[in-house]
């Protein structure tokens, strides 16, 4: 039947396994490290609803009625100031699409340039999201190892030679499940590969703004602009809920990403867009910003310590500079699917490793979240987590 | 360089016409015809703006993190309870997807159920979007003849005929572009085709509540609930700017659409779902349309009295009972793109009829839009229309 009714593109695509586990973490019992979404606890509430009274007032009409599918003028113009100032990137505001958060992005991205077959490379462990989003449309993916300083680059180079790839995914700040961070140079031998293999760098960073520690590496788009494709969103540094990210592309792709933005859902809620846009307007982010990472860089320590404290050396832990994820690697041939049941018995649940990797199952590797749990709770889990860890061991 | 770069699902999807259209209306001096929104004027501004603040008192926090993908339960039930209360249709509300607009249902269709070279059925004229939105997914689109009582069914049954048709598209109430309903024998008749052939009937009623003369006809979903997907829409009854709408199907495809849903953006925004629902458990939806049908039943009837003092009657046109638009023959061999362009020196514009078609071009025919002007500026424009004409003929 399914091969009958359905699409081919649809069929193998991976059901979400973090929303099986949300269903397990619904249980209050349950301490949870699962999740990806950021802290509401920290969501600027009075001032977006400061800001929407505002936009009511200023717009009431104009942001009821369809809109441009390019997005808001305004809104594209604080995001271009924001690259100037904060990446020295210069991108016009007309250059910038906005989209419902930057996973449709990955949508758009998928539907404008896969064809089914098409390389794509990916960083293994890879963002879930990612690998959901390009799966409608049958890519063949190319993992590359991500090691602690960025993408293995021997294997790029391997992984890219002659064999026709079309673009590489990566979210090189933060990365997501590892935490990890390229360091300046690796992303300059990043950059080289795809310069001369002729390949885009899908550069995307919803975490970037998170540092809590270390300073800031360069965009791709500073070193290979021409192949450089930005995804951006707002789901981490003001409200996930508002489902507003955007897109920035070489010309050459704009118009099509355009076209595939119309055929999607004509454009992004008008609506969302104006109240987004006046509390920009009407706040100071980086303030904003600022407390996120008070709160997100305190968790992180909190979590690396009671790690040190409770967990033995067998298992090796990145020490994230920023974001919302840290990830584990278990002693060679312990699957975390296996632990994930015993933890799930003492009652601490985190993501087992296989979502994030194309190929491989049982894979000994674990993310865990800190934005959303406080000292106590982490201290606790740990604790817990350590019991089951001795149980498989 | 297309060839290289591009998915082939991109390359050829038709741009919108109509936002080149729009380009032209800006000029003030223009009387448009063309667009296809809905009367900004009557939009329920202050109410929209009560509910927003309810909304951010009662659910400030939660509306503003990720939500299900689902869509938010609240909403669902209201959309149920209008199904039943309005067509008699016991529709459980966790079969009710959300999506962005109906314009994304249509999407996400494409994305589950059309591998490349499958027939759709489409009307003929039909609905640019949809067109458009299904075009991504390389159907092979098999137009069928809208009469004035609906779809021709000589037609429909020989285009049907063993061709392994998996879907067909319509909007069988106040169709956009020609205004036409189908009426219920005509539906009964296309029922038993869907039903004999095997294919699902996909029924898009964004304007099905706009009646202002005759009687509700009975949705497919009453007669082949197995093979009716259906499509909705707040757009043209509360507002279009918050881009929500959604999606009804059979149990065998909701799975699908609701990884389609999660690929393309994970959720629709739960902060314009939480503000629209407040709205709607706060306010009289039905005294609101009230008002609608009544602004456009108006409006309707001044651009037919219009039509009727200005016009020869080698032009026929369609006599809405409802929705947006009209719908206007020209005598044959008179080409409404070559009319466009002296009615555009007559500073009037509406959509010449190429872009309803598939596969046909140079039509005769083109579509009136009655919503956004009033009484005086409908007759001004059929009087500058008239001359536009007399100058073809």
């Amino acid at each position: 039947m399914e091969q009958e009714i359905f699409a081919e593109r649809i069929v193998r695509v991976p059901r979400s396994f973090i929303r099986e586990i949300l269903k397990v973490s619904l249980d209050p019992g349950i301490i949870s490290f699962a999740g990806g979404l950021p802290n509401r606890d920290l969501f600027p509430v009075s001032a977006m609803e400061a800001a929407s009274a505002r936009a009511f007032e200023l717009h009431g009409r104009d942001m009821l009625q369809y809109s441009s599918s390019e997005g808001l003028l305004p809104l594209r113009r604080y995001i271009a100031d924001r690259y100037l100032r904060r990446k020295g990137l210069r991108i016009p505001a007309e250059d910038i699409l906005i989209t419902n958060g930057s996973q449709q992005g990955l949508d758009l991205l998928g539907k404008a340039l896969i064809n089914a077959g098409d390389a794509v490379v990916i960083e293994e462990p890879g963002y879930l999201g990612a690998i959901q989003s390009l799966s409608v449309y049958r890519p063949r993916f190319v993992p590359v190892t991500l090691a602690d300083d960025g993408l293995d680059i021997a294997e790029l180079r391997a992984a890219t030679d002659g064999k026709g790839v079309k673009m590489m995914y990566c979210v090189p700040s933060f990365q997501n499940p590892s935490g990890i961070t390229y360091t300046e140079g690796n992303r300059r031998q990043v950059a080289e590969v795809a310069d001369a293999r002729g390949f885009f760098v899908v550069e995307d960073d919803p975490y970037g703004e998170l540092r809590f520690s270390g300073s800031d590496q360069p965009s791709f788009a500073a070193m290979i602009p021409e192949r450089t494709i930005l995804l951006g969103s707002f789901s981490k540094i003001v409200a996930p809920g508002l489902r507003i990210g955007w897109i920035v592309a070489p010309e050459a792709i704009r118009e099509k990403l355009l076209v595939a933005k119309q055929a999607s859902d004509l454009n992004t809620s008008g609506f969302t867009q104006q109240i987004l846009c006046q509390y920009l307007l009407d706040n100071d982010l980086d303030a904003h910003i600022a407390c996120i990472v008070e709160a997100y860089g305190r968790q992180c320590r909190a979590m690396v310590d009671s790690i040190d404290r409770h967990l033995p050396a067998t298992i090796t832990w990145t020490r994230p500079e920023g974001g919302m994820f840290l990830w584990g690697r278990l002693p060679r041939g312990l699957s975390a699917m296996k632990l994930f049941d015993h933890a799930a018995r003492e009652r601490v649940v985190f993501v087992p490793g296989d979502p994030f990797y194309t190929a491989r199952t049982d894979v000994p590797a674990l993310r865990f979240n800190f934005t959303c749990a406080n000292e106590q709770t982490i201290e606790e889990g740990m604790i817990r987590f350590s019991r089951a860890f001795r149980q498989v061991m």
